[in-house]
């Protein structure tokens, strides 16, 4: 009966997330609160929420603005009933490209608010409602572009603000992770892979259901012991071997 | 015959920087930029000035400011006369501090600005002087405390910004790193411990002076081949096994 908090929820896999869990039967996962930043959730979120029996709520969230943050940690608190958020997951982000290299690198600092900054703010304000909660998780979607050690000169020239936000969201999780280790809380980044969406476009590796179904693998089975502070890569049967950047094995990824 | 220049040096690691450059022969180092905020340099500066015999130049620099970066670059190139920079240090940079863990962390924007952003906006700007030079380095002051795989619960309680964002600049040293590849440049990160300067404290393991003899060794000795995109310890003799966090074995630091 646990209850899901996923930003950036209009398309991609915030999107194919939500979808994944209402799949799931009710006795595992009660709520799902699916945030965008716009006023009404997009088309197929709505879709969703047509047909889940109440067990979808949208939620107005502009992750870099702290009144909207505000607004949302209320709503939900009040749809709660006094019960805690059981897992978050700071899905929403942007993937700033360049087409010169690092020189010509001019989208730093917005996509370190929404990348970084944003997840931050997010993360404390629902903290509260998390500390009630019953498994205490916070998932960061990361990249494996994130990390330093298997940085590549292509992936340097095409979207160096990108590969950087996503190291610093991987440190912040870390700081998280030591900050909420006493309280035993998960709070771990993960790499989704390569996804058939508009960011990832068509010629990606998997699906977004595929994504889906193997992040939330993960964020079922995370727990503080194994789990917390880790940057992990989904698994994906027979993607073990995949010769592309991404690997789908499950497996820790070098920082 | 080489030209260095010094960001952040009205004090701490880059006024010693400065001191122990002007040390070495003439032949070694012919001319050093050392740059402030300020339009004039600090007492301490201006006297390791007035006897370099012209050795050293101030230039005003305030490193978040695009038009300073403009004007700084200005003067340099006037000063070089032609010739290029050989060796960029990034060393400006702050080290915000929290009291209550990472959830009452309000200063990662600045921290990042500072940091990081700066740090891209004055390589970018010094890269066709860099470009000219012999030497081709650029190294980024970076810290053990930036490393992900190093972190600890009490750094994340006290210096939560600062270690993100010094995980942050360690990703965009390596994208520099990849980008400049071709070019031969060396371009690497390294920590230059726990010192004895405004920032570190009088408990600290080593004076800055010690500390900018070490960082210097480093830095003469760097070469494309086995230095470009790496995170190095300084070597300090005797201090290869220390007890505390930092280690000053001149070895690599995990990301």
């Amino acid at each position: 009966m646990a209850s899901y908090l996923i930003t950036g929820s209009s398309r991609g896999l915030g999107l194919a997330l939500v979808s994944r869990l209402i799949a799931l039967p009710a006795s595992q996962v009660a709520t799902v609160f699916a945030t965008s930043r716009q006023d009404q959730p997009s088309a197929n979120l709505k879709e969703i929420i047509d047909r889940s029996a109440g067990r979808v709520a949208h939620v107005q969230l502009n992750t870099t603005d702290q009144l909207s943050i505000k607004s949302a940690v209320q709503q939900v608190e009040r749809q709660l009933q006094g019960r805690g958020l059981d897992v978050l997951i700071n899905n929403a982000g942007v993937q700033p490209m360049t087409q010169g290299g690092v020189e010509t690198m001019d989208n730093l600092t917005d996509a370190f608010s929404i990348n970084v900054n944003a997840t931050h703010e997010v993360c404390r304000a629902f903290l509260p409602l998390l500390r009630k909660g019953q498994r205490k998780v916070i998932s960061n979607i990361s990249t494996a572009l994130g990390s330093i050690a298997m940085a590549t000169p292509y992936l340097a020239r095409t979207s160096p603000a990108y590969n950087i936000t996503k190291a610093a969201l991987n440190m912040l999780t870390k700081q998280y992770a030591l900050n909420l280790e006493k309280e035993e809380f998960t709070v771990f980044c993960l790499s989704p892979g390569w996804l058939q969406t508009d960011m990832g476009g068509s010629g990606a590796d998997l699906s977004s259901e595929e994504g889906a179904v193997a992040v939330l693998d993960l964020i079922q089975n995370a727990n503080h012991r194994e789990t917390n502070g880790r940057f992990l890569n989904i698994h994906v049967p027979g993607w073990e071997h995949a010769k592309g950047f991404n690997r789908y094995d499950g497996k820790e990824i070098p920082w």
